[in-house]
């Protein structure tokens, strides 16, 4: 089996009567209350109203109380809830240097001992951070960091 | 716990070779029989094909017409279908006066004598009557009746 | 040169602050008020903002009024004008009958005499009046009134 | 019952972090390797970010198969997987003649030995074919198989 | 004539090569550096690429600048360049007491000494400061500041 | 000035009655008849129908054989024009060496004779076809041509 498995909620909403303002301000503090992922898909509803579909991804734990959070927050009066699986894959860091600072590679593999890394992802806060403190275009502190992951790999 | 709970099917399907006019129609018409909702999305299949996703929510006893209506009026050979669960709050209505004549408002609450209220929203067909019978903007129609709601609870 | 060409002003602004409802009252409105087309396109904002682009194209004699309405009735702050040029095809009609009704054809042509059909698209509107009406499935009308108009052409 | 009805796997990820010239890739791959189906969505995450929903659909015995596929080809840390019912009409196919060529119509039906023809189709892939070789509109060749399909079963 | 007029420059391009979460840091620098308004579009390219379109609205003067930063932090090539006309509102503050805090309402106005108010919104910005600091839902302060501003004017 | 320019025309076109299976077969097209670029936007028009934005990039002397093949190939009974600037990168080519062949960098620079590299970009069919026939995924050979091409330039 690639990677480990575990249950969530899936949380789901039309919304077609709020400000789009909100919209930046609740999926922040969805994510700040425990939410593992929040987005917003456009959607067309009846009537032509482009509206939002908002997807929220939680623990069951978390479910009752994040209900609350969308529903003081938002402007709807009903959701969706269903059941998922998640599969995700071990993830580990490890930090490379950069000419400009060091940052740290997120890696994934489908086992926990597996040596095959199935992802390698340089960490973009960290890479954000030193694009604006060096003034440095964040494209290429991202390649600088994967080329560092690479060298380090090779010896 | 926040809201009431049912049961209920949500029925899917990506539409790739249908003249988009008849989404119009086909959403009207899955509302007129008793869908719950219905809406679509834009989707981007293989072979370069930008497609619409097709959402209809309904109660489980209007599954198969729905299902007919669906086969008969778009041009899909297949659907999918699942359950879910539908958290709503309760709602109620309260009259309120604009300067242009009366608007209702819907209210919804956690519990179903709760006295906070979670959501308050100006019914936008009526809103939308007065707009066009009395060359109001919609915008002001629908900020007078909140007012009107504000001033009502405040006495 | 295919089809005819004239000068066209295109209105466009990005609104963030919205409710979506109003999309479906303002779009009708400015094709009321002389629009030759209106649409909204969904767009992403800084800030995490699901916004969408309002677009609308009309002559030029039309502008002043235009902009007004989308001021009155939306809530943006500020819209962007340019010119452009639009290239129509000459257009006509012919009626056919289908086992339903008569239904028009609306036929595009590169120039005002040319034989060549560019386009052959039946009625929506009557389509949707016949199938409503009838009972037929939208699709079905389509398909025959096209089919009757190769018919009558086939003679 | 409208159909036939199968037990479907839906696997879904938001990816934010990848190059968008792989999509078309990788969903030729799933295809190729079992999928019955792969499209995305645009979604708009937290932090700002234009990123797509991946969904594929597949029968169980492939789900393991194709889960390494997406955590080795897209660079997702974390996939969701539920179950669904899928139902589907019954499809045969009939040959008819155009002036270009014969091509497939693909036709779907409530039940396996119902008259009633719930959707007509004629085979893209040999439309296209036909289209490119002749150099005849894809809509013009599309609409005389309509039309020749038409013509068959009036006789 | 409504509002007051200048030119301005849109650059357009469409991205089907870069890491999507670059977008949200472009984005806020692009705005830094002066441009008047960024956002994305979700595009479909060929070759199956759901990619996004890069819209940039700045002053002439503006122009190279932005455009040397464009090319440096995306993966485009190239880039397209077209003038418009902007017509804005005249914009003007007026300070209102909510029961958490005072927040500052943006009005805009056809003319600069008009006195009818087209647009009433208030400062986001602010709103979420209080919403954040006291605890109250996002959509209330709005909605409260609107009614201060609405009492503030019946006076 | 960063990189060169050359006026080109943008042709657009909302349609929101043709099969969508159409839209992979005419974007091939436009690109191979001499479309700099062509793509589609989702786009929510009147009357409830999400429809398409088509957008054709070309220079002037294709236009009117582009426009007899949007007419012919598309239902569109009108399209609008209009002329833009585009600025360009000055490119050119470079090969390297990955574990399973040899693939080409693109390069994009500001002036013709500029050191400094904005865009290095490994080219996208020569990255699948290795992908293809070695069965190493596609971000694997994308990361190693841009690896071999950073140990090059160190040299």
């Amino acid at each position: 089996m690639t990677g480990k498995e575990e249950k969530v909620i899936v949380i789901e909403t039309t919304i077609d009567d709020m400000n789009p303002e909100i919209y930046s301000y609740i999926l922040d503090k969805l994510i700040k209350e425990g939410a593992l992922d929040a987005y917003t898909m456009p959607v067309y509803m009846k009537k032509n109203r482009p509206a939002n579909l908002l997807s929220v991804i939680c623990r069951e734990e978390k479910l009752e109380m994040l209900l609350q959070l969308i529903f003081r927050e938002t402007t709807t009066l009903g959701v969706r809830i269903r059941e998922e699986k998640r599969r995700v894959l071990f993830r580990s860091f490890e930090k490379v240097s950069t000419p400009w600072g060091e940052v740290n590679i997120k890696i994934g593999r489908a086992g926990e001992n597996d040596s095959e890394m199935l992802q390698i992802a340089p960490e973009y806060e960290e890479c954000k951070t030193i694009s604006e403190g060096c003034g440095v275009p964040l494209k290429k502190v991202y390649t600088a960091a994967l080329l560092a992951f690479a060298e380090l790999k090779k010896e």
